[in-house]
């Protein structure tokens, strides 16, 4: 039996486009092996908040979460996205489960210091946060875990995260016990010398070229803590990082990440 | 190993209540052995509803299940009030897993017929729904599965239930592989004879005393529903079914229900 994990995160776009969420979903049932799926949340909870007149504030592109925010992203990501997710998946033969991270203690955070800025109901993940015994045996038993960002302290407050940092966390806690590729799917082909041209995706970054690539400007400011995360998570011990569209899941089209 | 298995089922009174549920979560964790909760949606899901202008309609009893509403069910009772639940259970001690119907293919049901009334996407469960299997093993994992009442048909499509048919749906299932005590928790010391005393409670019914009870106008509207359930379930191999007050959990006051 292949031991690999692959742990797939799908962003916000492809959540909020019905067609390519539904092509997705297609590609992500059709990859071998054991899996599991982290999604971020798309602009739904922006909007229910605007629809129930709850302010919504970002401070460099992170949501600060007011209590009524937190209520707001528990609905829309762990309820309506989370369990859309998972009955599609279940209608084509992918068995998966839909977890927060206070489902079975999977994922641990703590809320961020209010210092120097106060983000409100938001966490970091534990070191140590993340159950790979449970994750574990939900894979053994043929499950295929799907995450969305929320998260617990353990004493009763949900926490909102960022779901590029879940999946980074997943992956580095299963790196103890499996090999782990990471892939994150997005709307572009991978990382591109020009925004505009598909042609000038990078197919290879090392943690040496990526030193550089940052410094002279080549990578965007919004791939920064994509690239940030991955590179954390290569050193912890995740075999590859994988950054590409997600209409390219099945094929090799992408920039892959290495030491 | 006591493989005794309590489903308890708690009403949307005590969920709307953050004090009475905070106590009733508190005598839950202390209950011994292998546990499963399932929990109604209480007032939140018509609060939301209201605050998104979408009109509630209810016909007999049950909510029409429009695709909005089918949202904002979602939302508030597989999002909302089951990550509550599960993050405050974790807090204590209690090793909680939230989950729908959809999680593991665990409730499988159908969409009702659209006559003589069309409910919208309202699920009846189907009679091989539970899966025994996933719910055992979580279980013999030392999890407490927490139900909300929202299932799938298997086909892509969440469903609402009705939270009380979902803890006798899964009373029943497990049955197959354990004896298992069915639990309603609600607002009341149990069944009464007069709603205002509570002296008039009925400590023990049969199904022969029931069906004079219910002939002679004793049992009120309300209960029928939840005492058809319970007879229901066991006929198809529940142990016993005791309906109660939720500050009662953990002691004998209540209604016994048996052959």
């Amino acid at each position: 039996m292949d031991r690999d994990i692959k742990v797939v995160k799908i962003g916000g776009n492809i959540v909020d486009n019905p067609d390519a969420l539904a092509r997705f979903l297609r590609d992500f049932t059709a990859l071998e092996g054991r899996k599991i799926l982290v999604h971020g949340g798309g602009k739904e909870a922006t909007r229910l908040g605007a629809r129930l007149e709850i302010p919504s504030v970002m401070i460099d592109g992170r949501r600060v979460t007011s209590r009524d925010t937190l209520d707001v992203v528990t609905m829309v990501y762990a309820g309506l996205v989370n369990k859309r997710i998972v009955s599609q998946l279940q209608a084509i033969g992918c068995n998966a489960v839909g977890l927060s991270g206070a489902d079975g203690d999977s994922i641990r955070s703590t809320r961020r210091s209010p210092q120097p800025v106060d983000y409100g109901y938001v966490g970091d993940i534990n070191t140590d946060g993340v159950n790979v015994s449970l994750i574990g045996s939900l894979l053994d038993a043929g499950l295929t875990p799907v995450f969305c960002a929320i998260t617990h302290d353990g004493n009763g407050s949900l926490l909102n995260c960022n779901a590029d940092s879940v999946a980074s966390a997943v992956a580095i806690g299963m790196s103890a016990v499996a090999p782990v590729d990471l892939i994150y799917c997005f709307e572009q082909p991978g990382v591109m010398r020009d925004i505009c041209c598909p042609e000038s995706l990078i197919a290879h970054i090392t943690a040496e070229s990526y030193s550089a690539l940052r410094s002279n400007g080549t990578v965007g400011q919004g791939m920064i803590p994509k690239l940030d995360n991955s590179f954390r998570a290569i050193d912890a011990g995740v075999r590859s990082v994988i950054i590409k569209h997600a209409s390219n899941l099945n094929n090799d089209t992408g920039t892959v990440l290495s030491k």
